[in-house]
């Protein structure tokens, strides 16, 4: 009766004559092993075929998907994006949460150990560097999902173009006659909150509009921020027509900090936003914002991912997709209230 | 050297002189194979130990969660409920969708059998009925998470206090003083539909109000149907002084009706959610709403697909963990304006 024959790494240390742990550091590429040891087990590995992953005809048929946390609103669009080609390619999607700590983090990889998976999908910034390492020795293809253009990892990332959605949302505000327009930017250390506030910059230089610093408030992307920071362009002696804020969540909070105030979108003050999730076109008034395409981009994360583990190469280090203006009801021209 | 011997369909198949998809019938328990074929496949089968399913000291560590549509607004708390005991517990949650459609579950279905799973939790009311019995013939554990109320599968079952949050979101505002209060259902075809309705007449007829047909709408949770809902109920001779929007989609709907009518919220017309979706405490105004603890309703489908993974019992076929009210501030007295 045929079957198909597998070294285990038991068997490995068994006629290594050392502990099955030290077989497991080995294979890992974990550094705590004496080099003779190490020599010694390679070469048996070698000589048996032993494989980490498994050979093409026999993958997985798993991708691993990694958030910081599920409950980013960018989490759903991607995991859509993600499902829609792994399970037409017959391949699942394990979802993963690490929380930015180093405990989930290490769980996670010791769990991805446990069982194969063709390639890695992460959207996060934060993994550590040691995490970043170990993955790597894994062999296991990574890809990385990065809109918020932070990432150092040395991997095939997707991030979308932040610089042209601060232009386009900031051009589109100038067309309908703006010319005082406050902007709420984005945690300073993100590149992509500077590239939306460079879009937003260079737009008004092109319209031959001064800029004015004080039309600049700080925020973090958080609902909160947008909300103060609003506020705090609200009560400026020359106060702006028009508030462009650089993530939808802020954009939500200086909506409600407006309503607050007994102005009224757009016929008082516009409001344009920066990410289009799902829900803004349910605010209210419905959201003018700048889409990412986070489903698209998941989506080619995916078939990137898939095309790594079948050994095929990936045409770009870095690929951003187009963000587009999309047009709702919380802009209008100045003065039209 | 020592290595693990596993038989294959292959090899079974060439022993019983019958082709590779006929064994695969047997396996999945299919019932379009000859009677003597089966029992000389399934003699094989046990002669030589073969498993489908991997055995207790051998799981697949992996838990399958299958939504209808990954978009659904419940779909991401869901998953990071899922995602918090399954990591704990060293599994990983492979996330799928089956957009209600034959063809996708199919193919779900078959990628399921393509690799092993320790448990189903299917967030879905739509499975058709020959994929519930290949399911139950696969001898996967299975629970559902059934926010509707609607499933007929024989599983353990996960709802929410549906009634019981129709009778508190109306008691909220029977308490500020309401008595003209505006209903907007969900689809009759719905059990939980049905349960918030009854749940909003059993607290007006406590408190003495005399119900009135015409201020019950029909919606479908969805927010065009809140917009149209409540615009209906507006255009009454004596319109409500308060809406109740069965889900928080039609609320949102609802607002932006009130609002385009010139009405604020609340000092106008007060408005009641259902769901406590993430995106509702940034609504403008924040929107009072009824919880559903989907995080929660995750939480307790994963431990119980992962006690059933273990082979051990669970407790009651059909668990309704509580709903509750979340006041914020599109409530407030009528005539409060």
């Amino acid at each position: 009766m045929p079957g198909a024959r597998k070294v285990t790494i038991t068997a490995i240390a068994r006629e290594a004559g050392v502990s099955v742990p030290t077989v497991s550091r080995v294979v890992n590429g974990r550094a705590d092993v004496a080099p003779e040891t190490r020599a010694r087990v390679e070469e048996l590995l070698q000589r048996y075929g032993y494989r980490r992953r498994a050979a093409p005809g026999d993958r997985a048929a798993l991708v691993d998907l990694v958030f910081n946390d599920i409950d980013s609103p960018w989490a759903v669009e991607i995991i859509r994006g993600v499902e829609e080609v792994t399970h037409a390619s017959a391949v699942g999607t394990v979802v993963s949460a690490i929380h930015d700590r180093s405990g989930p983090a290490r769980q996670w990889l010791n769990n991805l150990r446990a069982r194969a998976s063709d390639g890695v999908i992460l959207v996060t910034s934060a993994l550590e560097p040691v995490l970043h390492k170990e993955l790597h020795r894994l062999g296991v293809p990574i890809v990385v999902v990065d809109p918020a253009g932070s990432t150092t990892l040395d991997a095939p990332t997707i991030g979308a173009t932040n610089w042209a959605g601060g232009l386009a949302a900031t051009e589109h505000l100038l067309h309908q006659g703006h010319r005082r327009i406050g902007f709420i930017a984005g945690p300073p250390r993100l590149l992509c909150s500077r590239a939306r506030l460079d879009g937003y910059r260079a737009a008004l230089e092109a319209a031959g509009v001064t800029g004015d610093d004080r039309l600049v408030a700080q925020g973090d992307f958080y609902h909160r921020s947008g909300f103060t920071g609003c506020n705090t362009l609200m009560e400026l002696p020359e106060p702006p027509t028009a508030v462009f804020a650089s993530s939808d969540q802020m954009a939500l909070g200086a909506i409600e900090a407006l309503r607050r105030r007994g102005l009224r979108v757009p016929q008082d003050v516009s409001v344009v936003g920066f990410d289009d999730l799902p829900e803004v076109k349910w605010s209210s008034p419905p959201l003018t914002t700048v889409r990412q395409p986070l489903a698209e981009m998941g989506k080619l994360a995916a078939r990137t991912v898939l095309r790594l583990a079948r050994g095929e190469d990936v045409d770009s280090p870095r690929v951003e997709l187009a963000t587009e203006l999309v047009v709702r009801s919380s802009t209008a021209a100045p003065g039209e209230g």
